[in-house]
């Protein structure tokens, strides 16, 4: 379990201030989340939510003592970008990141929860559709809603899914879930956070690509 | 035409050695000819193409002395890596550009022919089915097949492409055709060359992606 459990989301303070350099080590770790996927269709997703990683990183990095957590970069991003604010900079590429993480944190839980085809209970389809449904389909125009349903094809077998993220180690698919089910804790709680930051900051912007 | 005749590719010498440094100029101006398209669908496209070019400037960039020719570059790496090579550094991603180039060559020229759907003379569809059959669909398997033509959809008309080429100023197709034909010249030597080139250092794989 490599994959997943080497590289935990720590749990949130009461506040749900999210640290800034923490949450850019943990999900540094979830582009090559895509490469379980096993098709190099899904190349052209990770390089699209590492796009997002590094432009967040790279504004951290001007200053890494005033973005201490996620937030400060949000309202400093508003203040200094008014007019184009929120579709801009970290503050935009936050806003796509975190609709991919939504879409894994909503597959994975998904498996977890044993919600299967039970015509064709070794496929993922069903668990993906739902990601995607709930995660990004609204931000998608038809052309990519078609692409979508063209790239589910390329999904794997959910044994070889599971395998993947155990890091190539053959596990008893329980095994792997309980390991999914302890990874979600605090994964979910980081997507939550931020979800409801740019709630409570008017961040969220709503057009199709 | 600012997009294309404002980047004239240079006349080949006779021995065709391009040089890198010109060749890196004049195609650095490519990966916006994906914004003319029309749709961000196409975005996925630019960034892969730009993503080979700054992979091919990051070598030439070592040594600028040594990198003189394109050539010098995929015979140093063959070299340098002869276990992996050609499927590496600059000789893989210029394998890759070259195809792009070709797609979009052989789209121009289909259009500056005058290839076109008589019960759809407004659209590029046969055009751009061209180019992808002849540079692109056998290097491609069946799910990225699909959503090419999936993609199709997304394409511009014949008139707003045109007028894309030609930076938006409303032009006769005749005019911006003829500046076509003209940047075509240098455009497709150079082309050409590179797969010349591939051949005779037996670079050229034909692996699916
Ligand atoms: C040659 C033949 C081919 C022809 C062409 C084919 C083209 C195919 C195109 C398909 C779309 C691929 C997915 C990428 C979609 C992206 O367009 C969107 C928006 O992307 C955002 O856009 C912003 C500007 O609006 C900024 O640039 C963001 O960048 S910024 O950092 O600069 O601010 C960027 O992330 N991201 C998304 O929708 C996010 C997707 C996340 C993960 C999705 C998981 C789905 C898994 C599916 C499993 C079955
Ligand atoms: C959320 C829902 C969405 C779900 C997911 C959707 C995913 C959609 C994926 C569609 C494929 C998009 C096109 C990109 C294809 C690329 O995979 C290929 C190979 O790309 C190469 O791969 C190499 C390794 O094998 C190296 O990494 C190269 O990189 S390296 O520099 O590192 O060496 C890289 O260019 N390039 C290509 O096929 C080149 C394409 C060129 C231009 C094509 C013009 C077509 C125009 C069409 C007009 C109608």
């Amino acid at each position: 379990m490599s994959l997943l459990l080497d590289n935990q989301f720590i749990e949130l303070p009461p506040d749900k201030a999210i640290n800034t350099k923490l949450f850019l080590d943990a999900v540094s770790h979830i582009p090559s989340f895509f490469d379980c996927l096993g098709s190099n269709v899904f190349s052209v997703i990770k390089s699209d939510i590492n796009g997002n990683i590094m432009k967040i990183k790279a504004v951290y990095l001007k200053d890494p003592a005033k973005y201490v957590y996620l937030q400060d970069i949000v309202q400093a991003e508003r203040e200094a970008h008014a007019a184009e604010w929120p579709k801009v900079g970290a503050t935009l590429a936050l806003m796509w990141l975190k609709r991919g993480l939504r879409f894994i944190q909503i597959l994975l839980q998904s498996l977890a929860d044993g919600e299967r085809d039970e015509n064709n209970p070794n496929l993922i389809r069903v668990n993906v559709t739902k990601a995607y449904e709930q995660a990004l389909k609204k931000y998608h125009g038809w052309i990519v809603q078609k692409i979508f349903h063209v790239a589910l094809l390329a999904a794997p077998y959910k044994s070889n899914f599971l395998k993947a993220l155990s890091k190539g180690e053959e596990v008893k698919e329980e095994d792997c879930l309980i390991n999914v089910r302890q990874f979600l804790v605090n994964y979910t709680a980081t997507v939550d956070a931020i979800y409801e930051m740019y709630t409570n900051l008017n961040a969220e912007l709503d057009y199709t690509v």
